[in-house]
């Protein structure tokens, strides 16, 4: 297939269209989509022209554009809808697609969007749902799945598992549960089919099943589910009833997330932004990044202005100091950045000790390598022998410093339960400019004795 | 379900069990536990017990664990076995899984292991795959799937699915080819099911199916599959033959990494390294940035050579440089971030002249606030009212400057067909360091007028 792509001039036919209020053109033109391309196209178009596309279309269809919309684009919509239609919506969708789009919905006019829902037991479970934080597995789950009671019959147990198999849209697996509702295990459709029809489910079903907490943090299930290679995974509550499931496609865009989240923090962007954002939006997920490193700026300028005496014979120790804060701030972000990403991986083996005893023997390593060739460029370039061994061993200091202040910083942050992604970028940057300069100059003024 | 946890009290364990020779005691411990934790605890024997706990388990259960162990392990464990052995192992792997290993075999001993598979289409299968590229769709696929004719009956169908189903783990979807093998649609089951046996499966089939070319890039397939929720896609040949079918865990693994480069690229660590790799490949690995690095310091401190008739009189502007470094590199870093994002995010619209005006008027913004703090500290610091304007206008300037370059350069690089990631960390961090200082020395000297 080729993917498709929104065109202008697409968008443009689209836009006529609706302008044109040519209702047929632009349903059969609709149906050759699929509801994520509607999506992206409702995305690109005016509010009022979203919400002509999306009366247009039967709530089937509608529905799952909707789920599929930017959050911003879609509040606007269905601010457009009444109670009634934004209903008619949740009644297609899964209970976990239909609960976040009520968490969205103004205080005011959830209750009547509610009472409007026509299934009862559709209503009941977007409304369960509703209880959970969003940022735990309770948040991520929907209500739709497959389960049977232990002391059932296969012959009960076909017939009830036709009557649930009807909400659900892709069966992943049959869930067991005792009188209680407690996940007991599974059933393999195999043992089910080939078992006689007055066996009990308790002599057939698999005990051993993985499950996570309705509390458990989505990054864990999301660990879970791709270590286990699973596509879904049953969600218990506190005394260990099946409460709900969560499917691989929901854990695919906590991936996601979590990594676009992890990259802005190193970039020192601290928000959840996308380029399209307005310029006020990034303002306030960049500009406070700026500040921190203005003030680090601040104290480095202070830190030379403390050794301004020296200024007037060595003033080649000036010029290196942008040199400095920045293999200062390199090797402090790329020590950071391995171990954020090995805690984010959890594959991080043996103590902090060991640790910065290895960071230590690399950052040794690279430092000298480094500083030899700095030394060999400044005593040719400046002549200096004395000075150009000063810049030189400062630099190796300076870079065993920031690795070590690197590898530390965020072990100690995850320590602590604080999001280790916090200290690469900026925050590491700046803060190993300020040690990496003040270590240069202590280190200058003590060699060249001044 | 705690998720498993490796304890050092655990391993020490399974060596003394090992040790001891107790493959009793050891064989009902690891049975208790997922295959993926078995590769964990394998990941971190010595390569002698990794290998007797191999063959101590059966190959059911040892094919999945070598699939989930580290590489280097994997192959230093592959190394102690036969070619039987590994031939033993293939077999009950998926003909994707057992593709991988077969590609890190020793090209000596390929021929060797294949022939002695014993299942000889399982063989022809994974010979196949071993002809695509490793970065490509067909290098991603497994040749495991239930297809049928276009020209069956739902009676003949029903038969040879029975049969095609038992190599498949999981049956996502029925594909339907034509007399050429050329993908046709796909096929409910419940139509399936509910059609009377006499039917045509080409009066019943649904026409419309997903699918990707064996040669599209693992990114473009991960970006296809989570654009439109899939849990598996079918891949095709040049002529359009149904050849294989990726699933989602495989895509999972895709998208994971990719972030995991990006983020690594941005912290300038320019290859796949984890925290516990040798200091030598982390070496490797971060060296080349930093000497990227030490080139650029030696730029500015050259620049900042050719301005010394300015440190008798302006000492200042010279404390001030590491602060104008720091800056143009965060912001030029910034910028970058969220264009490489949104390139990889597909959600980039517009043309680069809009991206440039946007960022400009983003990065004006930013640098006034930030220089009038600068302006308001400096003046209050030095005194010297003329110097305080000269550094804060560099500054806004300097913001404008690294703010376009950071936008434009991973632009650039796209269009090129370059990676973009590239475009982030070290790189966008040196080349802004020294346009930075080089901007800030030229405007002071006009504003001061020396």
């Amino acid at each position: 297939m080729t993917p498709f792509k929104l065109t202008d001039e697409l968008l443009e036919q689209i836009k006529q269209l609706i302008a044109d209020n040519d209702t047929q053109e632009l349903r059969s033109m609709m149906q050759e989509f699929h509801y994520a391309d509607v999506a992206e196209i409702a995305n690109e178009l005016s509010v009022e022209e979203a919400t002509y596309l999306i009366k247009l279309l039967d709530s089937e269809t509608t529905s799952d554009v909707l789920t599929e919309m930017d959050e911003d684009v879609r509040e606007a919509v269905l601010n457009n809808l009444s109670a009634k239609e934004i209903a008619e919506e949740l009644e297609e969708l899964d209970t976990d697609d239909a609960a976040d789009i009520v968490g969205e919905l103004p205080k005011e006019i959830v209750q009547e969007v509610i009472s409007e829902i026509e299934d009862r037991e559709h209503a009941k479970d977007i409304v369960d749902l509703l209880r959970y934080d969003e940022n735990s597995a309770g948040g991520l789950m929907a209500k739709e799945l497959v389960k049977v009671n232990e002391n059932w019959t296969v012959l009960n147990c076909v017939g009830e598992m036709r009557k649930q198999a009807e909400n659900v849209t892709r069966v992943h697996s049959i869930y067991v549960v005792d009188d209680e509702g407690k996940l007991k295990g599974r059933l393999s459709l195999k043992d089910l089919l080939t078992a006689s029809t007055k066996t009990h489910i308790r002599d057939i079903y698999i005990p051993k099943v993985d499950s996570v907490n309705v509390n458990e943090k989505p990054e864990e299930v999301a660990k879970i589910m791709q270590k286990y290679d699973l596509e879904a995974i049953p969600v218990v509550d506190e005394i260990g009833r099946l409460v709900g499931r969560i499917t691989i496609d929901d854990i695919v865009d906590v991936i996601k997330e979590e990594a676009d989240k992890d990259y802005q923090m190193a970039a020192g962007i601290s928000q959840d932004v996308e380029a399209d954002d307005s310029i006020w939006e990034l303002t306030r997920a960049r500009l406070p990044w700026l500040i921190l490193g203005l003030l680090g700026g601040l104290g480095a300028a202070a830190i030379m202005g403390g050794f301004e005496e020296m200024i007037s014979q060595h003033a080649i120790l000036f010029f290196f100091t942008p040199l400095i804060a920045a293999m200062a701030g390199n090797v402090g972000v790329q020590s950071s950045a391995i171990i954020v990403q090995g805690l984010a991986n959890d594959d991080l083996k043996g103590s902090i000790g060991n640790r910065l005893v290895k960071e230590m023997l690399l950052a040794l390593l690279n430092g000298l390598i480094l500083a030899v060739l700095l030394l060999l460029f400044t005593w040719v370039w400046k002549g200096t022998f004395n000075t150009a061994v000063a810049i030189s061993l400062s630099l190796v200091v300076v870079i065993v410093v920031a690795g070590l202040v690197g590898t530390f910083i965020p072990l100690f942050l995850h320590k602590r339960n604080i999001d280790p992604a916090i200290a690469t970028g900026p925050f590491i940057t700046t803060s190993n400019d300020i040690f990496g300069i003040l270590i240069y100059f202590w280190i200058a003024k003590l060699i060249l004795g001044i």
